[in-house]
């Protein structure tokens, strides 16, 4: 063959490249509508239609929890499609060849091979992975990749091969400060699943609570939980379910700190005179464990032997986060200690604590993990640091060799929007200047699900949909960061979440109607459509809210993030800018004209109920910010031209319709700034 | 005392016996939110305050279920009130005395007292019973009482005294044709104890599937089930439930016909050659047992002995209903058999048949129980007859010393409106024309919930809220009987199942925003709003539907009775009449205009989905009926006048409109042809 021919072959070969790139290779972003987003997707043409069953063919490795798989697999398929039955074994059902390898470790492991390959066409599918675990998440992807077409479900012709970015993909649920039963764990574990997170961190004890059977000291969950506790057969339970999802689970008993709850069966491991009672107040408490006595650590030693036999994960979470020093530097005896120790402060004597206690879990063949606070001088290099101080601290532990979580950014608990969370990189700012191999000790993130203000009736709308978003970030590879396609697809997972009985856009409804009894509860809806919860930890100051407050209001109701506020936040930014379609104009002008004009129709009705009384401001104030929007798109376009003086006056109203009322915040109202902002004189 | 004065303290006396009967007495109907309503209620004055627990006091007998029935208690006033935690024993907590009398059956008994006290002033509350099926019951009406007020959720002073009306109140539900999950079976008893039914009837196997583990004939699920069966610790576990909420748990197997799904694994018990599979489809079938083999009564004495031993009740269904002979008449030996024993038609074969079955069950000490075809000329007197042919049946059958329960009317698979059959009485027509020991047989009556297009998503709204109108019936006083008052409390009481989680209106939802995929769902549920499901039996002759149909379209999503429809014709009859206020004229023209205006929203999404393709005319047919009222409304109002011919013009398009549209009915029409009919030209 000649130099030409070669060329010639060579250019053919490149321009086939393009096409298939240009053409094929799926800009996921755009196309797919799935959440997390795959490593790697190649579109195929023609699709498979979804109007049956499938002939399912299992290759290779197989194991009792791949039939469960499959059997879930085909509830959410009925559930997502409403195909309730299939003719059995029906030549006319496609194949769905399910190949594994080889199994995974007998406890899943940290860092195992999660990958997977799905090539759907329009004849079939094929799903392969090293081990059950890629098996696992391909289901999900599958579910996912269904679409309404006018030729009934179908899924495209795919070509997907995916692997997680970060291996380490969390949600903690602290069922010590609100009791959440096993009902919410499990629907929590199954939307995990959906979205490929695989570390379940369970928060089994604080100063509110301790919530597990302990067979050696009964008195903790006897004393210390209001009867509000797991058996260790429930645990056991979760576990299995857990692992049944690609799930690790790993336990968390908050000390020092925190621990007030113990101390009601045990005082004697507290540093204080006691006798204690489960705190009922939120905050940060002074009653911590006593460092100094042998008995602290004998009664730890066999608590730690009883709780890492029931936990099967190689990780053990002893907390030590926010260890106030109170009832150290109060107590004579524990003062003596410390100058005996040449231990210089209440850190220090927290870290001599803390390396007796992982000393205490590395006994048990187990690896500690704990928050920011247990990382000190000293600390032993396979501790995990889960940090909720941010990259910085993280950065530091990665450099000094240590491994690490990142959650600041991601706690859920705090209201803040789904594209906040996005933003949100563990390997960003300071971590992102690691070297690769300090950043390969970056494992991933954990969204954190704190419950102060969340009970088991609210908590999915805590929970999802946002925490999808995270999923997303830990999962897909670094470039995926577009927020207008993350909450297109935000909103489609939401709606396959509720597919599955996830049921809390509904639950939302179910306080709303609620709050107002036998009223019409239309427009308590339309201010609800529009409001948010306060963001960070303002709630706090706001009230005085203890464990008996009870959360039926609206800010306990509606989601912390309002859709329909942010599209018109998006519509007005365009409009003020001049970008702005007609129908984007109309759309402003009408949300706000129903803002306006809903106050009317809602007055009457919030003062019959206790619930709702005191949204009467807010609901006026809605209507004020609704009323200066509508002037400033008069002026913006022209209707009706707005003077100085008035512009002034409504960027000084604005200013205080910012503030909350009744704990909630009118999320209209940075829209109209923009307007008012753009209407010139 | 002479005689004035006497004449004088018995006036006063009649005076204040006036005034506590019009002040004190509450007219149920127009006080009392409540579903059933009791038999007595007197109300007292102030409120009780909910927002916290009770301090509760068990008097007199005790036993675990009643401790079960607290816990739920506090569960659902949580539920309903969102209020989560109560202070521990604090003695601002009101008294919540329970005062038992006396343990009920240890199996629950047909008529045992069900009666309750329930006494609420300021202070406490008092729930009495001679027994625990009444404090199962005055539990439930506590919770129906909280209303939402200015000063928080209360309670109305108030004294009731209750019992029910009849003892027999039950629901069936055919997990034969559809498979009900557990979940579904418990969600369904907890809605029963909400309402006060008493008997869950349990229809267990059919030509489509029989559902339940025989241990004895084990071929029967493993071949007649398609796996989908309750095991025998399964239906352990419901029988429990349902004790712990006053439920009794009635199995049904229907014999001779509708048992196909048994002859799969034993087709000797058959009268026709065999092999037999499982029907797939809808209808009465000829299969039908040999009635003549002495081995077939062999089998089913060792089957009954089986189930009579699982099922504790005294009664025991064996179905008998829609034996079409065709079997028997094809096999020349059972001819024979019918010659020799002088059995003259298939219904004395039939009778023969019964006989002996019923010879079985009695040899198990329990009751039979079939459907009317069982009644023939030798029945034994304490056979129970279901009628679901009516009043006439079960009168005969009461005349002739049997006792009965009612069906016909109660068919809530139908699709009837509440206020169908909410009008039907078992004590009216000819069953009112028996003597008091006549009517004494008559029992009370079952909702039927039969699913050939029931399936688990969608049973919830096809049981509730109807099936609580119908609880009323057997409940109450045969007095109460206002249709508004009960559409009113049904409203109400629909709510309250909601916040107990049956999430039926939610799931409705869930299925329209499937039918739309990822588009707005909102005009969607405009068009669901106004239209229902085919009545009676019509929905067969419209289209081929079997046991693979996906039951995933309109007419599976929306409730049996549209609201908004029945609101748009009282209005509309009152429009018609003059009567209507300006509000209300008002109301009607915007619903109209919103009817109209619709389709052209809705149209352009309709053909993105299989599942919505369809419903292009029944958008465009609603627009037209609204068009033609809006039409009507002018002429009524004297805007514009309504020619005659065009007055005929639109009958006869509203005439057409009636007829289904893609198994759909539009339920506007009737209002928009009061309309017309009252539009004078």
């Amino acid at each position: 063959m000649d130099d030409k021919w070669l060329r010639r072959i060579l250019a053919l070969l490149f321009l086939l490249l393009v096409f298939a790139v240009s053409n094929s290779r799926l800009t996921a972003e755009s196309e797919l509508s799935i959440m997390p987003l795959p490593a790697h997707a190649i579109a195929g043409t023609g699709s498979l239609p979804i109007d049956g069953g499938f002939q399912f063919i299992s290759e290779g490795y197989t194991e009792p929890r791949l039939d469960e798989a499959r059997s879930r697999f085909l509830v959410r398929l009925e559930q997502q499609t409403g195909i309730l039955h299939f003719p059995p074994a029906s030549p006319k059902q496609p194949g769905f060849i399910v190949r594994t390898s080889a199994p995974s470790a007998p406890i899943q492991e940290l860092g195992e091979d999660e990958s997977y390959h799905l090539e759907v066409t329009e004849h079939g599918v094929l799903l392969s992975a090293p081990n059950p675990l890629g098996i696992l998440h391909g289901f999900q992807t599958f579910l996912q990749l269904i679409r309404t077409t006018p030729q009934g479900f179908v899924v495209d012709s795919v070509v997907i091969d995916d692997q997680p970015r970060f291996p380490w993909r969390g949600l903690m649920i602290d069922s010590g400060r609100h009791f959440m039963p096993l009902s919410v764990i499990r629907q929590t574990l199954d939307g995990m699943e959906a979205v490929k997170l695989n570390v379940f961190h369970w928060h089994l004890s604080e100063d509110q609570g301790f919530r597990i059977e302990s067979k050696t000291y009964p008195l903790l969950q006897e004393k210390g939980s209001d009867s509000n506790y797991y058996t260790q057969d429930e645990v056991r339970g979760i576990i299995h379910y857990a692992r049944d999802r690609g799930i690790r689970v790993i336990p968390e008993f908050d000390m020092p700190g925190h621990s007030t709850s113990w101390f009601v069966g045990y005082p004697e491991l507290a540093s204080g005179k006691g006798p204690y009672q489960i705190e009922r107040k939120w905050g940060v408490f002074d009653p911590a464990m006593d460092p100094t006595r042998e008995s602290t650590y004998a009664f730890l030693d066999a608590f730690i032997g009883e709780m890492t036999a029931l936990f099967p994960d190689a990780y053990f979470h002893i907390g030590g986060d926010e260890c106030n020093g109170k009832e150290w530097d109060a107590n004579p005896r524990i003062r003596q200690f410390m100058l005996d120790h040449q231990l210089k402060d209440d850190a220090a004597l927290q870290a001599y604590f803390t390396k007796r206690v992982q000393q205490l879990v590395t006994k048990r063949r187990k690896i500690t993990i704990g928050w920011d606070e247990v990382l000190q001088p000293d600390t032993p290099k396979d501790v995990v640091i889960q940090s909720w101080r941010g990259q910085d601290s993280l950065a530091q532990a990665a450099h000094r060799g240590y491994r690490g979580v990142l959650s600041a950014g991601y706690y859920i608990d705090l209201n803040e929007s789904a594209a906040q969370h996005y933003a949100v990189d563990p390997l960003e700012g300071a971590t992102a200047k690691l070297t690769p191999e300090e950043k390969a000790n970056i494992l991933g993130g954990e969204a954190t699900m704190w419950t102060e203000f969340t009970t088991p009736e609210n908590i999915g709308s805590r929970i999802w949909p946002r925490t999808a978003a995270i999923a997303e970030r830990l999962w897909s590879p670094e470039g995926v960061k577009n927020v207008d396609s993350m909450y297109r697809r935000l909103a489609i997972v939401s709606q396959t979440l509720t597919d599955y009985g996830f049921n809390y856009t509904a639950t939302s409804s179910d306080m709303l109607q609620r709050m107002v009894g036998d009223a019409d509860d239309a427009p308590l809806r339309v201010l609800a459509s529009v409001v948010e919860p306060p963001k960070e930890y303002d709630r706090e100051g706001l009230r005085d809210y203890d464990l008996y407050t009870p959360l039926n209001r609206m800010v306990d109701a509606v989601p912390p993030e309002s859709d329909r506020a942010r599209e018109f936040r998006r519509i007005a930014s365009r409009v003020a800018a001049g970008t702005a379609s007609p129908d984007e104009e109309n759309q402003a002008r009408e949300w706000l004209t129903t803002w306006r004009d809903n106050d009317a129709i809602l007055q009457p009705t919030l003062s019959r109920s206790s619930l709702t009384a005191e949204l009467i401001p807010v609901s006026r104030g809605l209507a004020q910010t609704a009323t200066i929007g509508l002037a400033a798109l008069d002026a913006i376009e022209q209707r009706k031209p707005l003077g100085t003086a008035e512009k002034q006056q409504f960027m000084s109203t604005l200013k205080l319709l910012e503030a909350p009322q009744a704990v909630l915040l009118d999320m209209v109202v940075p829209g109209v700034e923009a307007l008012v902002g753009a209407a010139h004189p």
